[in-house]
């Protein structure tokens, strides 16, 4: 959602109308206004959601905004472990993997114990051969996991249990869009 | 960081410097460029590494940008709990609580877990009035969790642990800054 006021309230107009519609919105990235007045919210949803969402936006006469830009052609890659926040290198360390393939990232989110990025959909399969680098975090001090959990675009799981790496936890969620 | 390319490699460059000055990075937004050719990046560090920081950035030749903006009175408030990606509400309820109280959203980074917005640091007074807003989460079927974490602006944990609510845990936090 481009251009939407920077004021007191504005999410919140527009995030109850979604969620009174059941629709489950996954990642919500808002920066930090450059001018102060205006600002762009981008989420992401389910696919499937995808009409429902548009009506309920441009339906919803509480808010306005200059734009909607969407893409379904993303996906989800995260790096999950709890103990993140006090590595520093973890977050140079995924986006130099991602680097390394050439992959732009379209949007980033982060907390403590995860960091998020989205990229285009067809450089999954780049992911796939990059994970050597994002293996190298497994001399970091966290939990032992084997699993990495991956959905493709049609909702299949995937299973890379034959990777012994450690946490972080690395996932891959294609099934999502992005609203900007 | 305002107007740094929308390109491969930028976030590495950016954070690897950061990292290895053992600079930690607590969020990290990178919103979808509307014109896919510049993008701002904004991030969160302790106060007490700005210097440190500006002076990275500054000096790192690999990445170039139009403005760096600061802002050292801002507070992160974080509504955690492990079933929230279920719960289409709780996004809308926490917005809505902030705007019940005319607080404007800084910044928004989210994942399946946590929900944190930037704010004003000004209005964390505000925040302890509203959490009756963020109480009524729970009804919410996660976890109980009779504490709330908070942390001054000097660093001083303060307990809010009278308070008897359930997950989603709140979390204040304002002993960092951020900077666009």
């Amino acid at each position: 959602i481009i251009g939407v006021a920077d004021k007191p309230g504005v999410a919140a107009d527009i995030f109850e109308p979604l969620g009174k519609n059941q629709i489950n919105v996954d990642m919500v990235i808002q920066n930090i206004s450059p001018d102060g007045k205006t600002t762009d919210i981008t989420f992401t949803i389910k696919r499937n959601d995808l009409d429902k969402t548009l009506k309920t936006l441009k339906s919803n006469d509480k808010i306005s905004f200059k734009s909607l830009d969407q893409n379904d052609a993303v996906s989800k890659i995260s790096v999950v472990g709890a103990g993140m926040v006090t590595t520093p290198g973890v977050t140079y360390k995924m986006f130099r993997a991602l680097a390394d393939e050439k992959i732009n990232i379209l949007a980033i989110s982060t907390s403590e114990i995860k960091l998020s990025v989205i990229i285009e959909e067809n450089n999954i399969l780049k992911v796939s051969y990059s994970r050597q680098g994002l293996i190298e975090l497994k001399t970091s001090p966290y939990e032992p996991s084997p699993i990495i959990n991956s959905k493709s675009s049609l909702g299949t799981p995937i299973s890379w249990n034959f990777l012994t790496i450690r946490y972080p936890r690395i996932e891959v969620c294609s099934d999502g869009l992005t609203i900007t």
